[in-house]
């Protein structure tokens, strides 16, 4: 039985999920032949360390209770430091993305590879800006760069590339990379709704949240394409070489229009030979990318599998913890 | 780098497939930092031995001319005799398959397994019949034991839920595991066909193929959903706890009034807690199953990542290729 130190950069959404799986699926690590434990968790104001393991129970009922600091193993360390100076194998960093600065996840990424330890995460800002500077470090550093999650929540992507379809060529991706924006349109389609109706809507279920502008200009698919690009298909593209359209000039008129010619109004991103972009498009009804609700899902070319279509859930809690674990679970069972 | 030496037993669609990638690809294991050669390559009167590397393009214009018999390395030997005797890695055993007997499959694998070699297949037949049998041989072994192609062919299945799902339980499964009737069901849907018109169509399209009661009986999707049943779901099920009904029964009035309603007829493969059965069913339009031609979909229900899609080529050679080598490259690759 291998074990595995890791450092929990963060404990919002994404870093309670990991205590809560931790503690959910305690027997089913035996399976993979490791016995991870959580040596720090960092917040913004000071972290939590423990080699022996920081049991999850107690720490995720202070959370919750906002009173982390009351931890009996509460110290005043900036983050950086507990990831340059801890003892890990491996630092998960899930803290809030930032697709203006990259901060604080971009600091955190670099010390962590700097450092020799495998990095894994949700936070796509920092890959969303700095994917090669990354991913040429860890190279440099010989650890593993993770990122399953920074695209499309529990839905597999990267590791679905690199593990099931090894041996392909990626010829093409198209794919629905907004669960926010396929809600509204959805809403828009289905039930005859205004672009301007369906979004409350969506902000009354919590499905668009506060930034939701990110959403609707298209930034957050935008963002998620050009880590698909760099990672998947090798290229070197950067945030403005994405052609973007957002969704809210789209009209009621229109999306009932193609409704009637059994069309549907999807936002679709694609990289491809001749194109790097997130515009609403017209989709045949019968589209396999024709997806409902706030599902996402990617069609990849390949030239040994030719079309593999995937679909699942691109956000939530424990839908984004499978896939930080799958890349975890991955790292301590390959060969370095 | 690695060396792999793999001994090729069956030189078949899939045998020659296996051949051809490795030529193609030959550029691409050095990323994965291997090494493959190929050593023998057993076929059912003789087989052709060189621990050196078999080149592949020699011995695919010789299968071509129907004349490996000519080839320099040439012997007379039985498969079971070289799979045992031969210096390798790994064993892929992909001769024809029988759902009767599960035989010369069987034996290779036994074989395989019993000196201690890693075994990758796309013969479903032994695995329908044997899978606990062959898989605890491989644990007591200690060697990988490994099947992608056996089920859906290029689409991402077992290494789906091992590697990009690791830590979920998969609480059920529902799809489409056979191209030939979800072709001829398709015809009958997109084109008013009668069964027995749409079968003759699939015939003359080599999608049915000689075999084809197999398919429209629900023989093969049945063999499949009991290799997923006891890989994935931990279960113990033989072919006959499977409820079947196939399609050769379904009018063209019965689907054409599914139309009206907008319902498909789709035969269904489904195994959960009260179900395992291979059945034709309604399914709505828009339902994320509906996908038509020969693609295969499976729709896993798991407790973390929640639903997950995958929709894909379930024949062809490349495709079954890509499968295979996604087993190869995981098993050189993952720690022992």
């Amino acid at each position: 039985m291998k074990n595995v130190r890791m450092i929990l950069v963060g404990f919002g959404t994404v870093g309670r999920g990991i205590a809560k799986v931790m503690e959910l699926k305690k027997n089913k690590f035996a399976i993979f032949n490791i016995n991870p434990r959580i040596v720090a968790i960092c917040e913004y104001n000071g972290c939590i360390i423990n080699d022996a393991g920081i049991p999850t129970q107690g720490v995720l009922k202070l959370a919750e209770e906002r009173r982390l600091e009351s931890h009996k193993d509460w110290k005043n360390l900036k983050s950086l430091e507990v990831i340059k100076e801890t003892e890990a194998d491996i630092v998960i960093e899930v803290t809030p993305t930032s697709l203006e600065t990259g901060e604080p996840g971009t600091s955190h990424m670099k010390a962590a590879l700097e450092s020799g330890k495998h990095l894994v995460t949700s936070n796509k800002g920092p890959l969303a800006l700095h994917f090669k500077e990354l991913n040429d470090l860890a190279r440099k550093k010989n650890v593993e760069f993770r990122y399953e999650a920074t695209v499309c929540g529990g839905m597999p992507t990267f590791n679905l590339v690199r593990k099931t379809l090894a041996l392909n060529s990626i010829e093409s991706i198209q794919g629905i990379l907004n669960g926010t924006t396929n809600y509204i349109l959805t809403k828009m389609h289905n039930s005859n709704l205004s672009f301007e109706v369906a979004l409350r809507e969506a902000k009354e279920m919590g499905i668009a949240e506060a930034n939701y502008r990110y959403d609707i200009e298209a930034i957050d698919p935008a963002a998620k394409l050009v880590i698909l690009a760099n990672a998947i298909m090798g290229k070197n593209v950067k945030f403005s070489d994405v052609k973007r359209v957002g969704i809210d000039k789209i009209t009621t008129e229109a999306v009932q229009l193609a409704k009637k010619k059994n069309f549907v109004i999807k936002l679709i991103g694609e990289i491809s030979k001749d194109r790097l972009e997130v515009v609403p498009r017209l989709v045949p009804s019968i589209h396999p990318l024709n997806v409902p609700d706030t599902l996402n899902a990617l069609l990849f070319k390949t030239d040994l599998a030719r079309e593999v279509l995937v679909v699942g859930r691109g956000a939530g809690q424990l839908e984004t913890t499978s896939a930080i674990f799958s890349d975890i679970i991955d790292i301590c069972t390959s060969v370095s």
